[in-house]
């Protein structure tokens, strides 16, 4: 397989890096597949935009940070400013319709999403917004079946929240779906 | 300052790689510092140790992974037989009393913290262990404030958890302080 090296962004309480965490132990647990999870802060990183990393390969990973992701998500609109250069090259760039507003050109296949309103409309608790966007991000790559992260999900929070936790999961991938590769 | 490079090591639920963050939030955030924090998952992550690293330095830090950390906790056996040889020399390695027994000979200052059982006896909620830690930690190397530790908290846990965490936090201190630098 390729590398994938993504990149999820946005503010502090969106929840990115615990979507990446979600993502990686779903990989590795369930996948049989490897993987590397790192958050680096810097002076940058005061000013709001939060960035998560994850590579996840089947073989071994060297060097943990992320320079040009396959797939970048940004949630908020300074994490977009901050982040939409590093795409790779025809890699996945993916937003958030209530939070971005995509002005920049780049070289890559654009996603507008609308996950924050969906989430609020259908299940009405923004605390799932991070999972509704990894539905639509493992809709989208075909990387990690969503049994993966249930699975994680299950390990993770208390039994009464799993059910929201699947809705946000199923609503991101049908935002996903139409844009399948 | 000399850059500290730290290694926390458990099991899955133990909340290691949620300690991590919360310091390295706390070093960015309240104390002006640079800190990436990462999770490296392989083929060994499936046989039960869970590792989380972090480093942080007041200069720029290149390469997240830590080699040879100045700091190792070990919250269980496995852990500890898995990562006890990559302590740097002269380092700190500290150990849950209730869940290791530590035979190996290494070149560190051991510090066996009943962490555990004082989290048990004094507060009676597990879930806190991981915070009890994170206390003796910033005691022991006085690094960051404990104060920087609760402004973290504060953020991301519901306002009726925030004084068992408090208490948690003090309780590692305490056992902490005897083995201040």
């Amino acid at each position: 397989m390729e590398r994938c090296r993504m990149v999820f962004s946005g503010s502090g309480g969106q929840g990115v890096i615990t979507a990446t965490i979600i993502l990686a132990e779903a990989a590795v647990l369930y996948e049989n597949l490897n993987a590397v999870q790192s958050q680096s802060y810097g002076a940058e990183a005061r000013g709001g935009a939060t960035r998560s990393d994850v590579i996840i390969s089947d073989s071994m990973i060297d060097f943990p940070k992320v320079i040009q992701p396959n797939v970048l998500v940004c949630l908020t609109q300074d994490a977009y400013n901050k982040f939409y250069q590093i795409i790779r090259p025809g890699g996945l760039l993916v937003t958030d319709t209530r939070y971005v507003n995509t002005q920049k050109k780049v070289d890559a296949q654009q996603r507008e999403l609308p996950m924050f309103q969906s989430v609020m409309d259908k299940i009405g608790k923004p605390i799932v917004f991070n999972i509704c966007m990894l539905g639509a991000v493992i809709e989208m790559v075909d990387l990690i079946a969503p049994e993966a992260i249930m699975k994680v999900l299950q390990n993770r929070i208390p039994p009464d929240f799993l059910d929201i936790n699947r809705q946000a999961l199923d609503l991101g991938r049908e935002l996903g779906m139409e844009f399948k590769k």
